[in-house]
């Protein structure tokens, strides 16, 4: 084993606790509980990551609410997202120490274009991979690790894996957005659709954005989304094809400013309603659908269209590289603060040698 | 110009001619009128292509019935489908005098991957091209023919533009048909669907068929189709989930044969049956959109599995060529016949010098 200094032999972890509500009738809330778990000697190709960051997610929120389904798994290590440092290799001179590094976020997806290759596929924390990034410490597989690029700190990093895969899905693999294009991001605030925003910006396309909030349509507009409406008012898609109208830009064949592709996360009607804005051959995006009625209707309009509906739910280990190297070329760096963006924690580290 | 032999002058044309119904008020059937049609003299960069053989499409009836709506243009040469020679051309030199060619069965969409680069987007025959190939005769620009592959002749090439391009956009480009994949096609016995079938064999994919003619199914089998079920009976999906367990593939993560691939003419509940047995990261693509009620739903049970859902209408210039290319490379030959796959006339030429 190589390692630069002493060796941590437990990490301070928040694990997941079921809790049983008490008459079993209400739904219950189970627990973050802080253990201080004892730190394996690391095996083979294992290396050992000094975690400083970590992001949360929405997933975060539904394990504990029980609302995560059967990928559930109790006393296992919370956080999906983290950052940090390798401290330690099992394997002499390898590279990968004292490299700043994140977290594959999932297991069981290495790069098959549609879907995940194994039937043991898992997103990490709170689940069966018993990896979790609301740690001081993790044990992985040097394969789980992906070095940080120079431009991105800790913090900035842990905001990057979960969200920044699903983004780049969604624009990218699925959306096929290029420059010039015109593109619509839905639900503007939230950590896919600003990160989905930046990729945009960063591939050259013109970025039209909606929000229930105001002030996050005005950071949209700050971070270079081209403008942006309130969905709260009724005639929202009316106002997007005003401001695509007013733009004078002409990408329709017909010489009329058209959405190329629609980065959303309601579902419902959204298919519906951006159908005409959107060009022959355009994509509409689902990275969620949380709005009622939980469905979207494909109609003979739609087909004589050619337009497309595709679901995107994070992607493989390719499909980060590829976007991480993106991100580095571009130096785009993931929006992190309480309201818009990610939200990161830092990892407190009370021994002083580290 | 450049010819061989003596040039005809006219050409017998078969013309949409409009019917105005009795009264006003039942609905016109628009005739087909045989016309002896001047050729006009080749313009730089033009080709004469004594036509051979002629296919039919579903909206060479669409025209005379009024359903073709507005890109319906009378007194314009009927006929999508067509293949010949050609027998002079406007350059001295020109290559293409003598080759067998088929008529490109579209204007205005070169290469683009989503959809027609022109506003002037238009099928041949009926429409404002004026051109079709229900004619002795056609003269169009050079680069609106495409060279026949050798192992085709002019019935077959006659076969294959508007069905093989609306196939190879569904099979491959965008539905993915590759080596070792389950494919689905229903309404097997149309033309795009059964060379459709011949696409995703010459790739190498197993492909199930649905029909409501047991004939069909029969017939697709002979070609190669793994096995087929009678979508009459109401647990056809049923059925080719039974054949596809019974296959003893496994495709999907879990182990089990699943469906990569639905290239469906209905719609309707489509997505609701497929579902299912489909894997994850699958598409259906449509090619038509006739069953009612005439819409199709997408679920977060699709979403959940990142499943796609496209229309396809026939496609580019670049398709058909690398379409073309691949049947030449497979030996591919589009099947004819009245009831299973294209219905094809041969054109008569009464002048013995042709």
């Amino acid at each position: 084993m190589t390692n630069t200094e002493q060796l941590p032999t437990s990490s301070k972890t928040l694990v997941l606790r079921r809790t049983v509500a008490v008459g079993g009738s209400t739904p219950a809330y189970h627990d973050a509980a802080l253990q201080d778990r004892a730190i394996p000697p690391l095996q083979r190709g294992q290396v050992l990551v000094k975690i400083n960051a970590a992001g949360f997610n929405a997933r975060d929120l539904w394990l504990r609410l029980g609302l995560y389904g059967p990928g559930t798994e109790f006393d296992s290590p919370l956080g999906g997202d983290g950052a940090g440092v390798v401290i330690a290799t099992a394997d002499a001179d390898d590279p990968l120490l004292n490299q700043r590094v994140f977290l594959l976020p999932m297991r069981g997806w290495d790069k098959d274009p549609d879907a995940p290759e194994s039937p043991e596929f898992s997103v990490i924390g709170g689940t069966k991979v018993h990896v979790g990034t609301f740690a001081q410490y993790a044990v992985v597989d040097r394969s789980d690790v992906i070095p940080t690029p120079e431009h991105l700190d800790d913090v900035h990093a842990a905001a990057w894996p979960i969200s920044g895969l699903t983004a780049w899905r969604s624009a990218v693999v699925y959306g096929k957005v290029r420059q010039g294009d015109n593109v619509l991001i839905t639900g503007i605030g939230g950590g896919v659709a600003v990160v989905a925003l930046q990729i945009c910006l960063a591939r050259g396309a013109t970025v039209y954005v909606t929000s229930s909030s105001d002030e996050n349509i005005r950071r949209a507009i700050e971070l270079g989304a081209k403008a942006g409406v309130n969905y709260k008012g009724e005639d929202w898609i009316d106002q997007i094809a005003k401001k695509l109208e007013e733009s004078g830009s002409k990408t329709g064949r017909t010489g009329k400013a058209l959405l190329s592709t629609v980065i959303d996360c309601g579902g419902g009607d959204i298919m519906m309603k951006t159908g005409p804005i959107l060009k022959s051959g355009g994509r509409v995006v689902l990275y969620a659908m949380t709005s009622p009625p939980y469905q979207t209707i494909y109609t003979p309009y739609h087909y004589s269209r050619c337009q497309q509906l595709c679901g995107v739910m994070m992607g493989s280990r390719q499909d980060l590289i590829d976007a991480t190297n993106f991100i580095a070329e571009h130096s785009v760096v993931p929006h992190v603060s309480v309201k818009f963006g990610k939200i990161v924690m830092k990892i407190h580290h009370d021994n002083a040698s580290e």
